[in-house]
């Protein structure tokens, strides 16, 4: 953990509070997930200032690697509540919006603000090789820029918001599965898309 | 919660500590979290036979709902460390695999088991209303059936698996922000893609 700062608070946890947390879920205190972890504050303060601290905001993060954990860990969203939807776009920006309202904040990393903190901008851009570059160094920088290099902007959500909808289902042909009639005679699956094949018990191939 | 049972354990809590992280962390205690809860207990208890108790083990879900918390709950796998994957199958099945011999268990709801229990497959179906079937009763018969209602298979896994490898990044001319060149001249948001727009400071759409 990087050492002590002024005793600022993020997502309502002390320094030490937030790594541990962080290593507790995520396995290990990722620099994005340090830096996820600012930007939720961010964001979330914003949305509650806007509509109340007892807001019910949903959250759409735009990229896999470590910001949906910045989002579950620190607000009630999970990919499996539904609360958190996920793009695979790889950009380091997420929204935290009032659900009801469809209005809320975006937070991303501001490569203009970035440029003065060398090593978050050579880490964020992949610059440097993890040799020249020590997580503990880049987590220092992190933790000292803060909302420093992030940018964020009011918006309203068009699009990903509220529940999926439940799908009539259907059972597969193939596979005696149950699966969303919509995605065609046979489950997705059985259409071809699998991702393993079965095998005996011994571990052999069938 | 539902009334008291012998002394089981699920992923190595006991049936109070179950629904307590459940509830924590998720929300509330949804069935089919619950019945994710069982289904990775026993992926886990058999890729452990096979593996050994240290084993490494990813997952891969194949619903969007629910299961990836089961998942992110009781194994160290979660979204952003990448070590789950979600497909948007909406299959309720899910696969535990050692990540160096990428040979492990996928488990499924087996409708024909699930015959024996009919509010589980009602409620599974989606053929009784919440009205018609309270909360509180299908609780009860998914902790019943346990594992009665699950399938289980030795699987090799051949696709999804390994960490996604970090792709070579651009600043889009649109936007100003890093994405991954691959996706084109600009970001999949500046090409169309995006969830929300700019509103200024007061709310209004700028």
């Amino acid at each position: 953990m990087p050492g002590p700062r002024a005793a600022e608070r993020i997502c309502g946890r002390s320094l030490e509070e937030f790594f541990e947390e962080i290593t507790r879920f995520h396995g290990h205190p990722a620099p994005g997930l340090v830096l996820g972890g600012f930007m939720v504050d961010w964001a979330l303060e914003l949305v509650r200032a806007r509509s109340g601290e007892r807001v019910e905001a949903d959250a759409i993060v735009e990229s896999r690697h470590c910001l949906p954990d910045a989002v579950q860990i620190f607000t009630p969203c999970t990919v499996g509540n539904g609360w958190l939807k996920v793009l695979d776009w790889d950009k380091f920006a997420l929204c935290l919006y009032d659900k009801h309202a469809l209005i809320g904040c975006r937070v991303w990393v501001d490569l203009e603000k970035a440029r003065a903190f060398p090593r978050i901008s050579d880490w964020y851009l992949q610059r440097v090789s993890k040799q020249d570059l020590p997580l503990e160094q880049i987590l220092d920088a992190i933790v000292s820029a803060g909302r420093s290099v992030l940018s964020c902007r009011p918006v309203r959500v068009t699009r990903l918001h509220g529940p999926v909808k439940k799908k009539a289902m259907a059972i597969c042909p193939g596979c005696g599965e149950a699966y969303p009639l919509a995605q065609g005679g046979r489950c997705l699956a059985c259409q071809g898309g699998g991702y393993c094949i079965p095998m005996d018990d011994m571990g052999l191939p069938e």
